[in-house]
């Protein structure tokens, strides 16, 4: 297979690499401005722009891994992408698609993971990407688009939760009318950490598999774009306000303890990280997205009542819009 | 099924027990050392007895969890127990054991993990336990022993490691020749990350399923308690001798980050931790695995020739006994 074998293909990848952009882009103004505050230089994106030629499993491809550490307001993120095919799609999506079996593939995605220092601010992760499956004789066989964004709180503030769905509920809502609410539900049951009977986080979206029987290809890129476009609108300015909240050894503590509940769901749970890491993948971009720091204590648990404790009532499934989301 | 079914069940009960006990009491000796030693109060075991009454899938039993933390020279060590009876064998055990299918079973084992302070301290971790699978009409349908103990070493000393491997070996070699050389080369398959394609650390010994075939239930339950002595005279001094040295940010940045791929290792691919979660078991006791505190760096690799890159040398499959292990 061509990378360029296809105008489609071209602008998926055209469009992971300027949602790569943006994200970098906001991400380096947050940082200037705070590196401008405190009078120092500002943190710089690690770059490592990579091309891998075809694995045993008939793998291949390129792709851009960017990675922040020891920044302020971001203690570490990373903005990646990559372009790959594959002779077979893996057994993964088989499982969901067994029509495609021994089809080969095209998938171009763009993966973002935010965990800022302060513990005020949450840390949040999104992923949009673009698949096309081959039949054996070159003929494309299906196409689908995948994604999603949730936002991982500390310690909660209703608005800033209510203020990323909404970003995201907007970007649905121009596409699709029952894209927010299906797309919710659907990332409240995917980060979920069953062995904790409780969510990762207080949510946002999730898709996978969603095709011409929703939308146009043109309108399904255009929903991507908007969607990744939501993500830099709802998440950053939370980041903005909270970065300059006070906070003391408890607070980070706190944090530590509560980023291990984020590595459990990716090492135990995270689709794409198990199937990169079992595929072959390249390591490093793959796991950029575990916390920079991270604390394991047997059965700590927040007092009851106290603002630690809070938290738990967010990591349920809620109506965020409601009134009262916890009524 | 009853607890007290039958003596050897009281037997293997009692075992885990005794090990417990007997690890526990040398921790302890060492926490105390230390604490006379700075003139302050030695850490205590944290002890949870719990007991489970049947869970959905028929799982009952009890155990005892003790875990130190923030002590000297151990950071983290937790010291489990836990004997249980369960309906069904699970489908990890029963994928390797068909003719075992809807069989219900008896386990009681020990499981031990420490992290120490001082990064020049290899981490540890061994588990001995004992099973029974019991047909539907109540009769034993078989009998088997597991286990091991392997060392994680972040500033590897080769007599430390032909140490931890000589006690391990002395155990092995009371009950039978082959042991160790089987076990060993087990361990090195087992603790495996094959994403990192690295050993987790330094090896020991592995084993499963070990029954009549290789030797008198007696003569197994021997075996058991000599492998946990083999522990306890192959480790502690080890730790012992390591706390003193001295360390700095360098060693200890080091030490977390290495700490990231035992976490790796336990998330991703260790059957006891993954099964323990799946069939609902306790989650403070199965995670108290983790290390205290961990770090994750992107592609953060050590200077060539520099000590920590020494480390990759001790990570692949080695005859610790061979005049030149590295030739």
């Amino acid at each position: 297979m061509n990378f360029a074998a296809s105008a489609t293909r071209q602008r998926a990848a055209g469009l992971v690499a300027e949602l790569q952009e943006r994200i970098c882009s906001r991400i380096l103004d947050l940082e200037r401005a705070t590196a401008a505050a405190a009078e120092r230089a500002a943190s710089a994106f690690t770059v490592d722009d990579w091309e891998s030629p075809p694995s045993e499993r008939g793998i291949a491809g390129y792709g851009s891994t960017r990675v922040i550490a020891g920044g302020a307001p971001l203690e570490k993120a990373g903005v990646n992408t990559s372009v790959v095919t594959g002779a077979q799609l893996p057994p993964s999506v088989v499982a969901q698609r067994p029509e495609l079996e021994g089809h080969g593939f095209f998938a171009a995605g763009v993966s973002v993971v935010c965990h800022p220092c302060n513990p005020h601010a949450p840390a949040a992760h999104c992923n949009y990407r673009y698949f096309e499956a081959q039949a054996p004789d070159g003929s494309r066989s299906a196409w689908w688009f995948g994604g999603g964004a949730d936002l991982t709180p500390y310690y909660p503030v209703l608005d800033d939760v209510r203020d990323f769905h909404r970003a995201l509920k907007a970007a649905c809502d121009r596409t699709n009318d029952d894209f927010y609410a299906e797309f919710k539900n659907w990332c409240d049951r995917y980060f979920y950490l069953p062995h904790r009977n409780e969510a990762r986080g207080a949510g946002g979206i999730f898709y996978d598999y969603i095709d011409a029987e929703r939308g146009t290809r043109d309108e399904l890129f255009a929903f991507s774009r908007a969607a990744g476009e939501a993500f830099v609108r709802g998440y950053f300015p939370i980041v903005e306000r909270r970065a300059a909240q006070a906070f003391g050894e408890r607070e980070r503590s706190f944090q530590l303890l509560r980023r291990g509940r984020y590595v459990e769901f990716n090492l135990l749970y995270d689709r794409g990280t198990l199937f990169g890491l079992q595929s072959g993948g390249r390591v490093e971009s793959i796991l950029m997205s575990l916390p920079p720091l991270v604390r394991w204590a047997y059965d700590e648990r927040p007092q009851p009542g106290s603002v630690e404790d809070a938290l738990q009532e967010y990591l349920q499934p809620r109506d965020w819009f409601a009134e009262d989301p916890f009524a």
